[in-house]
């Protein structure tokens, strides 16, 4: 095999660690390259920790991200680093397993070479390509809206909706004129789904009951949280019943909910909903995705949320060494297609892993992937969350300690997990929030500046 | 007195919250404009928490940040929440005070009216100014090197501080020219103050045992760690024996101290340093400091640091209702003035409160301010530290263990104390650190580009 680049991602002679035993890259080692560090990406690595291969994790961000509680950070429940781990550290033990801090940006399956951003002009070799990218949000053909409404997919994302909507706050409690306020303290999510509710129900509490005593010129507990969804009913991936329930606990909590309601515009000072005008200047988006990043590279028939379709083994058709999973991939299950959550990431993730594996090992073509369904929650709140399997249907505080007690569990890191359960349980009892930091000023404030 | 703004800071009458006495600033009532939510600030706004006023806290941040231990944020050890707090939280029982996220961007002492960035046109009142604004880093008049040695004063610039050692370590991991890694792994700490030998320790440490076994082609434990100070000892505000015990501990765990060492120019590869020069992307700025922002429009004697000379008690020649608290102010103490540390600033912000609330209510004007000395400490690493007051002189383990146990006493919010805590537990028997987020990627992957 042609290797140009073969003298790359080797020691360096003058400031080498020691040889470990099956540390170095040999050069007859294939090379597996990873492209991702979510739960897809280091499920893969994870299954090869013992491969005789060079394993090769390439992500632009330096940090796994768990994602599931993405919305705690934006709702100043938890801060960036619970919820995030370096790729580096999970992956530490496998001495076969360089991380990369780069991003992909050329691909030639033919030759089977990447380009990364640091090395534009020099291709990287790889054997087997996994291909974990994940999901970036889709305005539906309307990429203007981005600037007004942000979506919920990255860190820095959560971050910076943490930073807009206690800015909102404190322009509204600086206000002079009442006629602006209302602009600046309707906040309005649209999108019905699991990160949709999550959102609304984590911002209606912090709104009465965190922030209420802290201003003195209006009211926080009469700030408006809408929530917007287009089709019938929210939630549509639970059972009609437990949906129900959780629509009625978000409005307990105060949150207005729009159903059968279509975005039709969105600019700085609003968004147009189904002929209505609702003036805000907090519109967030967590409506739609579509296949990311490099899965620009790759040619290959798509879904309709431009996800990769894959043969039952996860490959692309027609290159059996690249594999596509996670929510990068579109995954035939029953009559439709599997959903972008974390229990298809690992799953689909660690398959593709043993697959290759087994191809190195000279075995046989493994049979097709099978999702095993482990069920499905989402949680309203501090008290309320609903969850569904094949075998149960709960609601309520049972569900949310359960909720709780899963979210704990599959966190990697033993320090996240302890300080994420002391956040927990204090905010819990006390109504308080952690991190309520804004990170940079960056709304105008006046619309007109 | 001409309020021309008088309906300003007053309630929304539509979305107002429920009168509580005490609550609502009546006309007749004196405003003190506090600017500045530091250790100073704060401490003036407590003091004045049942003052029958209207307490106004400016700050350009919406947060309280813990600045002794900002330099474990840098280090990976804390998370920014663990060290900031918002100030609207840490007053929010104070009814008569109001808290505005605003700089002030011009004063005009003889109106007594000052000017915010939201409201550029309008002049806001007061009756009684309390300056508490700190400082900023200062290059002795070489303002061209802030761009390649950042300083370590403010949260975003701990965190970015963090982010940078990080990449700079990516980078080397996937450097293919080792003629570059000098550059990149060789970290130049400028000032063997506190700030410059903790962050110096904490590096060290770092490089030597959290990431040294996860990076495959180079060995982190390598990495250069130099300390410069221009003086002949490190430390100057300690003992000699003192210092000289933190200067041995720095260099046991790994730090290249060099005294007696002035910088003469910081560029983008690499800084000259009394004649030498050494190559490193990595120079951080602990040198020096300068009164900040707002102390550059007031008029009036300054100290060679830039801070403004205040009368005994604490306020500006000429106006005797403004006062001058904290790093800000240059008080006479002995032969000398008083450091730019945390008691500091606690205590005057505190007898400015007092000495306003005094006047408020007509007793006599206070006895000048009188400076408490409660001692001395810095840190160096995970189990070393030095403390020293008029009556203990302290080193090792135990002045590491009262180092922190004030640390967590002092820090306000009960959360922060407990997940601090936690996670200093974890660090001390782990040796692992928690938040190792790179925001943002901002290093150039060759220093040509």
């Amino acid at each position: 095999m042609n290797r140009p680049y073969d003298t790359s991602l080797k020691k360096h002679e003058g400031n080498a660690v020691e040889q470990h035993e099956g540390d170095a890259p040999t050069p007859g080692r294939p090379r597996v390259v990873i492209v991702g560090g979510g739960f897809a990406g280091i499920a893969a690595a994870r299954e090869l920790r013992y491969a005789p291969a060079q394993v090769v994790v390439v992500d632009r961000v330096n940090h796994h991200l768990f994602q599931p509680l993405l919305y705690q950070v934006a709702g100043c429940m938890l801060a960036d680093g619970d919820i995030a781990s370096p790729i580096r550290e999970l992956l530490a033990s496998q001495g076969n397993t360089v991380v990369a801090l780069a991003e992909v940006i050329g691909l030639d399956p033919a030759k089977r070479q990447i380009y990364l951003d640091l090395y534009p002009e020099h291709p990287f070799d790889y054997d087997y390509l996994v291909v974990a990218v994940g999901v970036e949000t889709s305005y539906f053909g309307h990429d203007e809206w981005a600037r007004f409404a942000p979506g919920m997919k990255t860190l820095e994302e959560g971050i910076a909706l943490r930073s807009r909507i206690l800015e909102a706050f404190e322009l509204a409690e600086l206000q002079e004129d009442p006629g602006a306020l209302p602009e600046l303290t309707t906040f309005v999510i649209v999108g019905g789904g699991p990160t949709g509710c999550e959102l609304a129900g984590s911002f209606s509490e912090m709104f009465r009951e965190t922030l209420a005593r802290e201003f003195r010129r209006f009211d926080p507990a009469r700030a408006r949280v809408i929530l917007v969804e287009a089709g019938p009913r929210l939630l549509p991936a639970f059972a009609p019943e437990l949906a129900e329930k959780a629509h009625r606990e978000l409005e307990r909590i105060g949150v207005e909910v729009w159903l059968n309601s279509r975005v039709e515009n969105i600019d700085a000072d609003g968004v147009n909903i189904g002929g209505k005008r609702v003036a805000s200047r907090n519109v967030i988006w967590a409506a739609g995705v579509q296949g990311a990043g490099l899965c620009g590279l790759l040619r290959g028939e798509r879904d309709r949320q431009g996800r990769l379709v894959v043969e039952p083994d996860l490959t692309v058709p027609g290159y059996p060494e690249i594999f596509v999973v996670g929510d990068a991939a579109s995954i035939r299950h029953g009559t439709g297609t599997l959903p972008g959550v974390a229990p298809v990431a690992i799953q689909s993730g660690r398959y593709a892993g043993q697959a290759i594996l087994r191809r190195m090992q000279g075995g046989p073509a493994p049979p097709p992937f099978v999702y095993h369904d482990k069920g499905n929650m989402a949680t309203i709140g501090r008290t309320f969350a609903i969850m569904e399997s094949n075998r149960v249907r709960l609601s309520g505080r049972a569900a949310k300690l359960a909720w709780a007690f899963l979210h704990i569990w599959y966190l990697m890191q033993n320090e996240d997990k302890l300080v994420v359960f002391t956040k927990w349980a204090w905010h819990y009892f006390t109504r308080t929030r952690g991190t309520r930091l804004i990170e940079g000023r960056t709304m105008p404030p006046t619309k007109s500046d």
